[in-house]
């Protein structure tokens, strides 16, 4: 089956900070023709890490977009032509001081393929130790820890909501011996 | 702690089919002030269903944003004003062909929420029965089939890297029995 669909033509709508929107037309490959828009933004890194008495790390910050504070794992977007292994590490000693010389990769995702190319790559850090935090002063953010069990009844009961961080906790879960 | 941050002026700056984009000056709870950009979504569904054989529905389709062919549970956008309910129905039936009476819901997660209000119900439904499907004529997809050990490998090994997938997975882990 091809599943392929061609640009006809394509141009940009918007040009911001964080992200950059297209719209282009396209053909798909049963001849019908249709408009596609897509976000594109530089990606990003998610890091779960675990602290040696058993909990994982979490951020608490208000998220703008959904107006409501949110609890995610340590996150944050790669700079231009930054490698995601050293953003990993860069964000989480930003965002919760501690670092590690312990780093799983745990793949990628891609958190919205209908209309945006944001990939996240994705991370287990174990091993930590705390040296400082140092978040961006547009932010404010507070750590917080859970243990596993607390973490998944939180995905459960809708408490954590963010789908970075539920990708996360799936995909290192033989980590956590919850599986 | 004051996580609030307080909208000082906004505008859109794209108005498209599938996504708004808005532009807005807001400031911190400590006084910084910054740029958020926003993009709106109307939202969607996303549905688990499991076959009586044990096997779970995917959809295989191309997805232009990342110009790769994905493998994702049935999804769908909300129509304006549509009940999710009814929406994950409505889809389930267009995408796979299959109609369900015994749906369990899932909540709810954010795909990106450093830019983006993308809110996506989530849903499981069982005792599934064969209809007829009816895919949208802009859309090529296959409708494939996996058992559960298949499709935790799936997630493991990155063939499927799709957030809602991965997230719906997780949360239906009690109705899949694998944890």
């Amino acid at each position: 089956m091809d599943f392929t669909e061609k640009t006809l033509t394509s141009k940009y709508v918007y040009n911001g900070k964080v992200i950059d929107v297209r719209k282009d037309d396209i053909e798909v490959s049963n001849g019908h023709k249709s408009v596609r828009e897509v976000v594109e933004h530089s990606g990003g890194v998610t890091m779960l890490a675990l602290k040696d008495n058993g909990n994982i790390l979490f951020v608490k910050q208000f998220r703008y977009p959904i107006k409501s504070v949110s609890i995610e794992l340590p996150a944050g977007k790669l700079e231009k032509g930054e490698d995601p292994d050293e953003a990993a590490k860069r964000e989480l000693e930003e965002e919760t001081g501690y670092i590690s010389d312990t780093w799983i990769k745990l793949g990628y995702i891609y958190t919205s393929v209908g209309f945006c190319d944001e990939k996240l790559y994705l991370y287990f850090a174990k091993d930590l130790k705390y040296k400082k935090e140092n978040p961006d002063e547009d932010e404010i953010i507070q750590c917080e820890e859970y243990s596993i069990p607390q973490v998944l009844e939180m995905i459960d009961n809708g408490i954590i909501s963010d789908a970075k961080t539920i990708c996360t906790i799936l995909r290192a879960r033989k980590y956590l011996n919850y599986d």
